[in-house]
């Protein structure tokens, strides 16, 4: 298996097999098909095989795949098998609800530090953390070597938020700010974007 | 244009394409290539050549789109060239920071109604809504003829919520719910989860 060869787009799907997983083993079921996989993702059954098949032989000729062992494969080929720990920048409403949020734990997150640069916020409590000064962002960050943070302050502000992460190493970002940001190449963003999901439906709106 | 001829894996590219060409638009930039707009939004450029010629001849050979034109030829296809309104129902965290959101503006939405359940919660201001009662929810969204929702409420409650929202005539739901939620067959939904970008992202991650 070489990261290098397999292309971000079949990455990209890996996660949603493995969530679709989780939900039919919390229902009890312990094998499935690519072609009952595939209509519960909504992807063809020919390309989750072709997907899955890049990293090895999980599944069986007529009985299909083990749902906890493609579960362990994939949390393992997502380097998921671990706790990652996620530091919050901004303790406005979103980051109230990620702080909060109860859809990280099994998936192989936490949150650690949630931060922000209003005085009014700062030594406030969000769910179970105490709202960090930005300021001291860079160094506590480096210091916990944490690697993935999650940007919930206003459109204006993100990028001068993204700078700051980087230079504290952190190596993957999650935006919710409205706004695109740059990053060195080594650094990852995903963006999440409520719009471009509801533009999505509307297409099949009359 | 045959709207059960085109792919929904197309459909899901185009709200994507949009989003890149709104912020070169907004950088001043008037046209551009398939290869650039690939390389903003990480898909080729033969790919978004082919995905958009399946709505009609819309760029020229040698000098590339037109960005007003394309955007317009887009939102189009997407029915984002008009305002759709949409109900968010659960005024926590999630709820407080959608009604806030202001990246619903110049994307086709605007929310225009925030429901809840919790009494100390009824009748309180979010953002510039004042929170109604969900008992009363059914009755408003469809007098109003709201097609769209965004479920913000505990995981626990979001498939009673759901059943709600399409017996109220919505036909597409947002949901930030971590749970799959089953609505029948003419209902689209989309679900935000943060914890699939992340492990998107934890596959390049030592």
């Amino acid at each position: 298996m070489n990261a290098d060869k397999i292309p971000d787009i079949i990455i990209g799907r890996l996660p949603i097999y493995l969530r679709a997983l989780q939900r039919m083993s919390e229902k009890g079921m312990k094998t499935t098909s690519s072609q009952e996989l595939g209509e519960h993702v909504g992807i063809s059954a020919a390309q989750i095989r072709k997907d899955i098949s890049q990293f090895g032989e999980f599944g069986k000729q007529g009985t299909g795949y083990s749902i906890p062992f493609l579960m362990d494969k994939l949390r393992e080929i997502l380097n998921v098998n671990k706790m990652w720990d996620v530091a919050v920048v901004g303790a406005g409403d979103m980051g109230h609800a990620l702080a909060r949020y109860q859809g990280f734990k099994n998936r192989g997150f936490q949150v650690v530090m949630v931060f922000d640069n209003d005085a009014s916020k700062i030594g406030q409590k969000v769910g179970d953390f105490v709202v960090e000064d930005t300021n001291k962002m860079v160094e506590r960050i480096h210091a916990a070597k944490i690697k993935m943070a999650m940007i919930t302050v206003p459109a204006s502000a993100a990028q001068a938020v993204a700078d700051r992460l980087v230079q504290a190493g952190v190596k993957a970002i999650l935006n919710y700010a409205p706004v695109s940001i740059n990053v060195p190449n080594d650094v990852h963003v995903q963006h999440i974007d409520p719009s471009t999901h509801l533009q999505r439906m509307t297409y099949y709106l009359d």
